[in-house]
Protein backbone atom coordinates (compact mmCIF):
# COMPACT_ATOMS: atom_id res chain seq x y z
CA UNK A 1 0.00 0.00 0.00
CA UNK A 2 0.76 3.41 -0.71
CA UNK A 3 -0.08 6.63 1.32
CA UNK A 4 -1.06 9.89 -0.10
CA UNK A 5 -1.28 13.16 2.18
CA UNK A 6 -4.05 14.83 0.11
CA UNK A 7 -6.72 17.27 0.36
CA UNK A 8 -10.12 17.68 -1.40
CA UNK A 9 -9.57 20.88 -3.18
CA UNK A 10 -5.87 20.43 -4.79
CA UNK A 11 -6.02 20.36 -8.54
CA UNK A 12 -2.62 18.79 -7.64
CA UNK A 13 -3.78 15.83 -5.43
CA UNK A 14 -6.89 15.27 -7.75
CA UNK A 15 -4.54 14.82 -11.03
CA UNK A 16 -2.73 11.92 -8.73
CA UNK A 17 -5.71 10.53 -8.52
CA UNK A 18 -7.62 10.24 -11.63
CA UNK A 19 -3.64 8.60 -12.74
CA UNK A 20 -4.68 6.48 -10.28
CA UNK A 21 -7.72 5.22 -11.43
CA UNK A 22 -6.89 5.40 -14.97
CA UNK A 23 -3.60 3.21 -14.31
CA UNK A 24 -5.86 0.62 -12.01
CA UNK A 25 -3.98 1.38 -9.07
CA UNK A 26 -6.33 3.39 -7.02
CA UNK A 27 -7.22 0.14 -4.14
CA UNK A 28 -3.26 0.51 -3.20
CA UNK A 29 -3.61 3.75 -2.59
CA UNK A 30 -4.27 4.83 1.43
CA UNK A 31 -5.59 8.76 1.99
CA UNK A 32 -4.22 10.97 4.70
CA UNK A 33 -5.51 14.11 4.87
CA UNK A 34 -2.30 16.97 5.19
CA UNK A 35 -3.02 20.10 6.71
CA UNK A 36 -0.63 22.52 4.72
CA UNK A 37 -1.09 25.27 6.96
CA UNK A 38 -0.05 23.69 10.14
CA UNK A 39 3.91 23.30 10.89
CA UNK A 40 3.41 20.56 13.35
CA UNK A 41 1.90 18.52 10.71
CA UNK A 42 3.68 15.24 9.60
CA UNK A 43 3.92 16.41 6.65
CA UNK A 44 6.50 18.72 6.81
CA UNK A 45 8.73 15.72 7.67
CA UNK A 46 7.72 13.41 4.15
CA UNK A 47 8.16 17.14 2.19
CA UNK A 48 9.91 20.17 3.85
CA UNK A 49 8.34 22.56 1.64
CA UNK A 50 5.21 21.64 3.22
CA UNK A 51 3.16 20.90 -0.10
CA UNK A 52 1.09 18.46 -1.21
CA UNK A 53 0.41 16.41 -2.72
CA UNK A 54 3.39 13.40 -1.18
CA UNK A 55 3.13 9.67 -1.55
CA UNK A 56 4.89 7.41 0.93
CA UNK A 57 5.94 4.50 -0.70
CA UNK A 58 5.89 0.64 1.12
CA UNK A 59 9.68 1.34 1.89
CA UNK A 60 8.42 4.36 4.19
CA UNK A 61 10.17 7.27 1.22
CA UNK A 62 8.82 10.08 0.34
CA UNK A 63 8.40 11.09 -3.33
CA UNK A 64 6.62 14.24 -4.48
CA UNK A 65 5.49 16.63 -6.48
CA UNK A 66 2.57 15.38 -8.52
CA UNK A 67 4.76 14.84 -12.17
CA UNK A 68 7.40 12.87 -10.26
CA UNK A 69 4.40 10.81 -8.39
CA UNK A 70 2.90 10.22 -12.21
CA UNK A 71 6.02 8.72 -13.27
CA UNK A 72 6.69 6.16 -10.70
CA UNK A 73 2.64 5.06 -10.73
CA UNK A 74 3.62 4.34 -14.38
CA UNK A 75 6.12 2.35 -13.84
CA UNK A 76 3.82 0.17 -11.53
CA UNK A 77 1.16 -0.15 -14.20
CA UNK A 78 1.50 -1.83 -17.63
CA UNK A 79 -0.95 1.05 -18.84
CA UNK A 80 0.56 4.45 -19.80
CA UNK A 81 -0.21 7.97 -19.01
CA UNK A 82 2.59 9.39 -21.66
CA UNK A 83 3.78 8.11 -25.23
CA UNK A 84 7.37 6.60 -24.04
CA UNK A 85 9.07 8.85 -26.53
CA UNK A 86 9.18 10.86 -30.09
CA UNK A 87 7.57 13.61 -30.71
CA UNK A 88 4.16 12.86 -29.28
CA UNK A 89 6.03 12.13 -26.07
CA UNK A 90 7.16 16.03 -26.56
CA UNK A 91 3.64 17.17 -27.33
CA UNK A 92 1.88 15.12 -24.63
CA UNK A 93 4.35 16.86 -21.82
CA UNK A 94 3.52 20.39 -23.17
CA UNK A 95 0.15 19.40 -23.13
CA UNK A 96 0.17 18.60 -19.46
CA UNK A 97 2.85 21.55 -18.70
CA UNK A 98 0.58 24.04 -20.43
CA UNK A 99 -2.12 22.79 -18.08
CA UNK A 100 -0.06 22.39 -14.59
CA UNK A 101 1.11 25.93 -16.02
CA UNK A 102 -2.87 27.10 -15.32
CA UNK A 103 -3.53 25.24 -12.14
CA UNK A 104 -0.09 27.29 -10.97
CA UNK A 105 -2.04 30.81 -12.06
CA UNK A 106 -5.18 29.50 -10.67
CA UNK A 107 -3.42 28.60 -7.10
CA UNK A 108 -1.62 31.96 -7.57
CA UNK A 109 -4.84 33.91 -7.93
CA UNK A 110 -6.34 31.87 -4.95
CA UNK A 111 -3.52 32.55 -2.71
CA UNK A 112 -3.56 36.51 -2.99
CA UNK A 113 -6.27 36.82 -1.07
CA UNK A 114 -5.40 34.28 1.70
CA UNK A 115 -1.97 35.67 1.91
CA UNK A 116 -2.64 39.55 1.86
CA UNK A 117 -3.04 39.83 5.35
CA UNK A 118 -4.17 43.09 6.25
CA UNK A 119 -3.41 44.58 3.18
CA UNK A 120 -5.58 44.84 -0.11
CA UNK A 121 -5.78 42.13 -2.26
CA UNK A 122 -2.91 43.21 -5.03
CA UNK A 123 -5.10 43.85 -7.72
CA UNK A 124 -1.77 43.74 -10.50
CA UNK A 125 -0.76 40.23 -9.34
CA UNK A 126 -4.37 38.68 -9.92
CA UNK A 127 -5.04 40.50 -13.36
CA UNK A 128 -1.10 39.04 -14.35
CA UNK A 129 -2.73 35.60 -13.59
CA UNK A 130 -5.78 35.86 -15.04
CA UNK A 131 -4.00 36.92 -17.97
CA UNK A 132 -1.98 33.84 -18.30
CA UNK A 133 -5.06 31.60 -17.94
CA UNK A 134 -7.43 33.65 -20.44
CA UNK A 135 -4.54 33.43 -22.62
CA UNK A 136 -4.25 29.77 -21.98
CA UNK A 137 -7.76 28.91 -22.63
CA UNK A 138 -8.06 30.55 -25.85
CA UNK A 139 -5.11 28.63 -27.19
CA UNK A 140 -6.68 25.68 -25.55
CA UNK A 141 -9.81 26.21 -27.52
CA UNK A 142 -8.22 26.55 -30.77
CA UNK A 143 -5.87 23.28 -30.40
CA UNK A 144 -8.35 20.79 -28.98
CA UNK A 145 -9.99 19.22 -31.27
CA UNK A 146 -6.30 18.46 -32.96
CA UNK A 147 -4.39 18.19 -29.88
CA UNK A 148 -6.52 15.76 -27.27
CA UNK A 149 -9.81 14.03 -29.52
CA UNK A 150 -7.62 12.30 -32.17
CA UNK A 151 -4.97 11.39 -30.07
CA UNK A 152 -6.17 11.48 -26.32
CA UNK A 153 -2.85 11.10 -24.02
CA UNK A 154 -4.36 10.00 -20.77
CA UNK A 155 -1.53 12.08 -19.00
CA UNK A 156 -2.62 15.45 -20.51
CA UNK A 157 -6.61 14.99 -20.29
CA UNK A 158 -6.00 14.17 -16.59
CA UNK A 159 -4.33 17.29 -15.81
CA UNK A 160 -6.17 19.59 -17.91
CA UNK A 161 -9.70 18.21 -16.68
CA UNK A 162 -8.15 18.73 -13.20
CA UNK A 163 -7.09 22.08 -14.55
CA UNK A 164 -10.36 22.83 -15.70
CA UNK A 165 -12.49 21.85 -12.70
CA UNK A 166 -10.14 23.47 -10.22
CA UNK A 167 -10.70 27.12 -12.05
CA UNK A 168 -14.66 26.59 -11.82
CA UNK A 169 -14.09 25.06 -7.94
CA UNK A 170 -12.83 28.33 -7.31
CA UNK A 171 -14.17 30.91 -9.04
CA UNK A 172 -11.13 31.96 -10.72
CA UNK A 173 -12.26 31.98 -14.18
CA UNK A 174 -15.17 31.38 -16.11
CA UNK A 175 -13.50 29.50 -19.21
CA UNK A 176 -16.16 27.71 -20.61
CA UNK A 177 -18.12 30.70 -21.40
CA UNK A 178 -17.71 31.47 -25.52
CA UNK A 179 -15.48 28.33 -25.41
CA UNK A 180 -17.79 25.74 -26.91
CA UNK A 181 -15.12 23.39 -28.43
CA UNK A 182 -13.55 23.17 -25.13
CA UNK A 183 -16.36 22.66 -23.42
CA UNK A 184 -17.23 19.86 -25.24
CA UNK A 185 -14.48 18.31 -24.50
CA UNK A 186 -15.10 18.35 -20.89
CA UNK A 187 -18.35 17.12 -21.29
CA UNK A 188 -17.48 14.04 -23.76
CA UNK A 189 -13.81 13.41 -22.26
CA UNK A 190 -13.08 15.22 -19.32
CA UNK A 191 -16.17 13.53 -16.95
CA UNK A 192 -15.94 9.98 -18.66
CA UNK A 193 -11.96 9.81 -16.81
CA UNK A 194 -12.18 7.10 -14.45
CA UNK A 195 -12.86 8.19 -11.15
CA UNK A 196 -13.61 11.88 -12.03
CA UNK A 197 -16.83 12.55 -9.67
CA UNK A 198 -15.26 10.92 -7.31
CA UNK A 199 -12.36 12.80 -7.22
CA UNK A 200 -14.34 15.76 -7.59
CA UNK A 201 -12.64 19.21 -5.15
CA UNK A 202 -14.40 19.98 -1.89
CA UNK A 203 -13.61 22.53 0.41
CA UNK A 204 -10.77 22.30 3.05
CA UNK B 1 19.13 23.64 -34.27
CA UNK B 2 17.21 24.51 -31.73
CA UNK B 3 16.11 27.79 -30.42
CA UNK B 4 15.62 28.27 -26.91
CA UNK B 5 13.49 31.55 -25.59
CA UNK B 6 15.56 32.39 -22.56
CA UNK B 7 16.34 35.47 -19.87
CA UNK B 8 19.67 35.75 -18.09
CA UNK B 9 18.53 35.91 -14.73
CA UNK B 10 16.23 33.02 -14.90
CA UNK B 11 17.38 29.78 -12.82
CA UNK B 12 14.73 27.66 -15.15
CA UNK B 13 16.40 28.91 -18.08
CA UNK B 14 19.85 27.96 -16.40
CA UNK B 15 18.71 24.51 -15.68
CA UNK B 16 18.32 23.89 -18.97
CA UNK B 17 21.64 25.33 -20.21
CA UNK B 18 23.42 23.26 -17.57
CA UNK B 19 21.69 20.39 -18.99
CA UNK B 20 22.57 20.99 -22.48
CA UNK B 21 25.95 21.58 -21.44
CA UNK B 22 25.98 17.75 -19.03
CA UNK B 23 24.41 16.43 -21.91
CA UNK B 24 26.74 17.61 -24.83
CA UNK B 25 24.23 19.62 -26.78
CA UNK B 26 25.29 23.17 -26.04
CA UNK B 27 26.40 23.81 -29.39
CA UNK B 28 22.96 23.17 -31.39
CA UNK B 29 21.43 25.90 -29.31
CA UNK B 30 21.10 29.05 -30.71
CA UNK B 31 19.87 31.67 -27.87
CA UNK B 32 17.02 34.20 -28.09
CA UNK B 33 15.92 36.46 -25.25
CA UNK B 34 12.58 36.40 -24.28
CA UNK B 35 10.49 39.53 -22.78
CA UNK B 36 7.98 37.78 -20.47
CA UNK B 37 6.74 41.23 -19.74
CA UNK B 38 5.96 42.27 -22.95
CA UNK B 39 2.95 41.12 -24.77
CA UNK B 40 3.50 41.72 -28.32
CA UNK B 41 6.75 39.18 -28.00
CA UNK B 42 6.38 36.41 -29.94
CA UNK B 43 6.76 34.09 -26.78
CA UNK B 44 3.09 34.16 -26.33
CA UNK B 45 2.88 32.34 -29.46
CA UNK B 46 5.30 29.32 -28.72
CA UNK B 47 4.12 29.08 -25.14
CA UNK B 48 0.41 30.70 -24.59
CA UNK B 49 1.43 31.69 -20.46
CA UNK B 50 4.37 33.52 -21.48
CA UNK B 51 6.80 31.66 -19.34
CA UNK B 52 10.44 30.85 -20.33
CA UNK B 53 12.27 28.50 -21.13
CA UNK B 54 10.23 27.62 -24.27
CA UNK B 55 12.66 25.27 -26.61
CA UNK B 56 11.85 25.60 -30.48
CA UNK B 57 12.37 22.12 -31.99
CA UNK B 58 13.99 21.90 -35.68
CA UNK B 59 10.40 21.55 -36.44
CA UNK B 60 9.20 24.41 -35.59
CA UNK B 61 7.11 23.12 -32.77
CA UNK B 62 7.50 24.50 -29.23
CA UNK B 63 7.88 22.53 -26.00
CA UNK B 64 7.68 23.79 -22.42
CA UNK B 65 8.63 23.63 -19.58
CA UNK B 66 12.20 23.09 -18.06
CA UNK B 67 11.11 19.38 -17.01
CA UNK B 68 10.06 18.83 -20.47
CA UNK B 69 12.61 20.27 -21.96
CA UNK B 70 15.22 18.30 -19.91
CA UNK B 71 12.84 14.81 -20.61
CA UNK B 72 13.50 15.65 -24.16
CA UNK B 73 17.28 16.83 -24.19
CA UNK B 74 18.19 13.33 -22.24
CA UNK B 75 16.62 11.33 -25.54
CA UNK B 76 18.69 13.33 -27.55
CA UNK B 77 21.81 12.18 -25.82
CA UNK B 78 23.56 9.12 -24.62
CA UNK B 79 24.64 10.64 -21.40
CA UNK B 80 21.77 11.07 -18.42
CA UNK B 81 20.58 13.13 -15.99
CA UNK B 82 18.40 11.08 -14.36
CA UNK B 83 18.43 7.29 -13.24
CA UNK B 84 16.37 5.16 -15.87
CA UNK B 85 13.91 3.25 -13.11
CA UNK B 86 13.91 2.28 -10.17
CA UNK B 87 14.25 3.61 -6.54
CA UNK B 88 17.25 6.13 -7.71
CA UNK B 89 15.15 7.42 -9.79
CA UNK B 90 12.28 8.24 -7.60
CA UNK B 91 15.14 9.43 -5.35
CA UNK B 92 16.88 11.46 -8.08
CA UNK B 93 13.65 12.86 -8.92
CA UNK B 94 12.24 13.69 -6.11
CA UNK B 95 15.60 15.60 -5.13
CA UNK B 96 15.21 17.79 -8.18
CA UNK B 97 11.28 18.30 -7.41
CA UNK B 98 12.50 19.76 -3.93
CA UNK B 99 15.30 21.98 -5.52
CA UNK B 100 12.55 23.31 -7.82
CA UNK B 101 10.01 23.85 -5.49
CA UNK B 102 12.43 26.11 -3.53
CA UNK B 103 12.98 28.28 -7.06
CA UNK B 104 9.33 28.52 -6.74
CA UNK B 105 9.30 29.81 -3.68
CA UNK B 106 12.43 32.37 -4.49
CA UNK B 107 10.35 33.62 -7.83
CA UNK B 108 7.67 34.00 -5.74
CA UNK B 109 9.10 36.23 -2.60
CA UNK B 110 10.51 38.30 -5.96
CA UNK B 111 7.33 39.00 -7.26
CA UNK B 112 5.77 39.67 -3.91
CA UNK B 113 7.60 43.11 -4.88
CA UNK B 114 7.26 43.24 -8.93
CA UNK B 115 3.18 42.84 -8.49
CA UNK B 116 2.21 45.21 -5.23
CA UNK B 117 1.72 47.63 -7.22
CA UNK B 118 1.00 50.67 -5.06
CA UNK B 119 0.37 48.70 -2.12
CA UNK B 120 3.05 47.48 0.24
CA UNK B 121 4.60 43.88 -0.52
CA UNK B 122 2.80 41.26 1.62
CA UNK B 123 5.02 40.50 4.00
CA UNK B 124 2.87 37.49 4.91
CA UNK B 125 3.48 35.76 1.67
CA UNK B 126 7.19 36.85 2.05
CA UNK B 127 7.23 35.44 5.02
CA UNK B 128 5.12 32.18 3.89
CA UNK B 129 7.88 31.60 0.74
CA UNK B 130 10.99 32.21 3.39
CA UNK B 131 9.65 29.31 5.34
CA UNK B 132 9.70 26.88 2.69
CA UNK B 133 13.24 27.90 1.40
CA UNK B 134 14.33 27.88 5.24
CA UNK B 135 13.05 24.47 5.76
CA UNK B 136 13.99 23.29 2.51
CA UNK B 137 17.70 24.15 3.18
CA UNK B 138 17.49 22.55 6.72
CA UNK B 139 16.92 19.49 5.05
CA UNK B 140 19.39 19.95 2.58
CA UNK B 141 21.99 20.56 5.16
CA UNK B 142 21.01 17.38 6.97
CA UNK B 143 20.62 15.10 3.96
CA UNK B 144 23.28 16.50 1.10
CA UNK B 145 26.15 14.13 2.28
CA UNK B 146 23.93 11.12 1.55
CA UNK B 147 22.13 12.05 -0.88
CA UNK B 148 24.06 13.84 -3.51
CA UNK B 149 27.78 12.87 -2.64
CA UNK B 150 27.71 9.31 -3.12
CA UNK B 151 25.51 9.06 -6.04
CA UNK B 152 25.69 12.69 -8.18
CA UNK B 153 22.73 12.76 -9.88
CA UNK B 154 23.20 14.79 -12.68
CA UNK B 155 19.50 16.28 -12.97
CA UNK B 156 19.37 17.03 -9.67
CA UNK B 157 22.64 18.28 -8.65
CA UNK B 158 22.16 20.79 -12.22
CA UNK B 159 18.38 21.76 -10.62
CA UNK B 160 19.84 22.32 -6.66
CA UNK B 161 22.57 24.34 -8.57
CA UNK B 162 20.66 26.30 -10.03
CA UNK B 163 18.49 27.05 -7.08
CA UNK B 164 20.95 27.67 -4.94
CA UNK B 165 22.53 30.24 -7.01
CA UNK B 166 19.03 31.74 -7.95
CA UNK B 167 18.83 32.05 -4.15
CA UNK B 168 22.31 34.71 -3.66
CA UNK B 169 21.36 36.21 -7.16
CA UNK B 170 18.14 37.86 -5.94
CA UNK B 171 19.39 38.19 -2.74
CA UNK B 172 16.14 36.15 -1.27
CA UNK B 173 17.82 34.10 1.47
CA UNK B 174 21.09 33.07 2.76
CA UNK B 175 21.25 30.06 2.67
CA UNK B 176 24.94 29.16 3.23
CA UNK B 177 25.24 30.80 6.82
CA UNK B 178 25.14 28.16 8.99
CA UNK B 179 24.96 25.34 6.79
CA UNK B 180 28.77 24.25 6.16
CA UNK B 181 27.53 21.00 4.32
CA UNK B 182 25.56 22.53 1.72
CA UNK B 183 28.00 25.22 0.87
CA UNK B 184 30.97 22.84 0.71
CA UNK B 185 28.87 20.41 -2.01
CA UNK B 186 28.14 24.01 -3.83
CA UNK B 187 31.60 25.02 -3.66
CA UNK B 188 33.03 20.89 -4.34
CA UNK B 189 30.15 20.00 -6.69
CA UNK B 190 27.64 22.57 -8.28
CA UNK B 191 30.95 24.93 -9.51
CA UNK B 192 32.29 22.48 -11.41
CA UNK B 193 29.43 21.67 -13.40
CA UNK B 194 30.42 21.99 -17.31
CA UNK B 195 28.91 25.67 -17.97
CA UNK B 196 28.30 26.80 -14.80
CA UNK B 197 30.33 30.14 -15.12
CA UNK B 198 28.51 30.81 -18.29
CA UNK B 199 25.17 30.63 -17.03
CA UNK B 200 25.74 32.35 -14.48
CA UNK B 201 22.54 34.52 -13.75
CA UNK B 202 22.84 38.54 -14.54
CA UNK B 203 19.99 40.96 -14.38
CA UNK B 204 17.37 41.64 -17.29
Amino acid sequence: MYVLRYSKASPYVRKILLAAHHLGLRDYITLEVADTSDPSDSLREQNPTGRIPVLVKQDGSSIYDSRVIMDFFERQSDNFLFPEKGDLRDLALTQAALAEGLIDSAILWVYADRFSGDHPIPELWRSHQLQKIEKGCDYLEEQISSWLSNQPFPGSAITLAACLGYLSFRDVYNWSNKRPKLLNWYNEVAVRLPGFEITAPDSD
